[in-house]
Parts: C-alpha cells; structure tokens; sequence
C-alpha cells in the first residue's frame, strides 16, 4: 500500500476483514494498513457459545470495550459480566479470557499497545490449570 | 481510591462524567481510575453545533472511532466525514480538529497512548493559521 504513511482515516470500505476460530474481525488500526506506533484496535464479533479462552500478551497492554451484547469477561480470577459501553483494562502479561454464553453475539473492540512489539503477541493457557478447571460448573464455549 | 492496583473493570456506574467546552465525556480508563500504562479511553458526545478545534498532542498518538451520529473529522489539512464504526489515526504532533455541524449529537471514542505523558497534553491552534481559515464557508461551530 505504497500511500500507507500519509493514511488517516479507515472507513467502513477500507476495513479489513479476518475470520478467527473465536471470532469475526474488522481491523481498523494495525501497522500494515495505517502508520501506527501506539495503538492497534480490531472490532470483534463473537457469536453464543463462543470464547476466546485463557491467554495472555506478554508485550501489549489491552482494553476490550464492550459495543453490543453482553461478554463473560475474566481478568486474572476475576470475573465480570460486561453489557455495552463497559470495559476491561487487561495489563501487560496478565492472563484473561473472553466468553459468549449468552444468546446474543457479543460485539466488542479490542485495543493494544503499543503497535509494534515484540513477538509473541498471544499466549495460550487454557489447557493449563488454574485456568483450565476455572469455569467449571458455567456453561461451555468453545 | 486505595484498591486502584487490583482494579481491571469499568462498569457504567464506575465510569467518571466530565463537561467540557466541546463534549460531554465520560472517562473510562485514566491513570486515577486504573492501573493503565498505555491506555487513556474517554467517550465523548458532541452535541450539533459544536466542535474540539484544531489541536494537537504533542506526547500521544491518538484514535477517534465513531459510535454513533457523524463527525466532520480533519487530520492536518484532509478532511472526511465519518460514520458510526469508522476511525481516525492521528499520529502524535498532528494537527487535527473534530466538528459537528449535523443535526445529532455525534458519539465518539477518543482512545490516546501512552497513558502517562509530559505535558502539556493538548496544544489549541485554532486562532492561528492556516487553522483558523480552513474552514472557511462551512457551518460555523462553536
């Protein structure tokens, strides 16, 4: 994209689609499409019976802010239900997941930053205990 | 507010209500309200009429993305009319200004990093030129 440095503005046509395990994403702030240095952010549609389960980011801070729907949220052995317009601040290398059991998609944007960091951006640990018997007994997503 | 360490939720009840010149806003993550590092995110509503003139930051990279409504959004002299799930990336330093001249309130995010900056914070530029002619022959807003 040879006008990447002098790009703004990202409108519904200039959005770019991905489709995930755990969800739908419209990127709307990553380094190959804008010339970013803090802040990525990614719409994310999360359909019932649906998570994206224990991880981490050992390189990024987060926010996951809640647009439609309702998400079971955990941050560390917390847990909260979020509705529209409530939010998560997930600190650096703090283990999280995000559940749908409800019967609604939960549509949330999630926020990182900085932009460029190192490698890995995600880590899984949902088959490693605690988190792997932490929802036991609440409904399942997978 | 002494449990601020292990604070990671924001609900609507915990958010923060501020009035400004410009915007209604409601914080929702901010140094005193969270353990946040990277990540300042405020909700604004702009009612018809009004504006945040031009301005810049010269310590933080920022993002506008539209929840609902329509803003006349300039970054340096280019200048887009964006709906409700499109976004703006205003790099740190850049001149830029968010308008209303339609007839609803326009809705926004305005998500800045990193969350603990130098001051000052916001520079206005909006009596000095070429920013105070620029938009000349558009709706006047206040």
């Amino acid at each position: 994209m040879t006008d990447l440095p002098q790009r703004r503005f990202v409108t519904a046509a200039e959005a770019v689609a991905e489709s995930t395990t755990y969800t739908l994403n419209t990127w709307l702030s990553r380094p190959d499409l804008l010339p970013c240095e803090e802040l990525l952010l990614v719409r994310a549609t999360m359909d019932p019976g649906k998570c994206h389960p224990f991880h981490h980011h050992p390189t990024r801070e987060e926010i996951i802010y809640i647009l439609s729907g309702q998400a079971e949220q955990w941050c560390g052995n917390q847990r909260r239900i979020l509705h529209a317009g409530e939010m998560v601040l997930i600190p650096k290398g703090e283990i999280h997941g995000t559940y749908n059991p409800f019967q609604e998609p939960v549509i949330f944007l999630a926020i990182l930053s900085p932009a460029n960091a190192a490698e890995p951006s995600t880590v899984d640990v949902s088959e490693t205990e605690p988190w792997a018997s932490l929802r036991q007994g609440l409904p399942t997503c997978r």
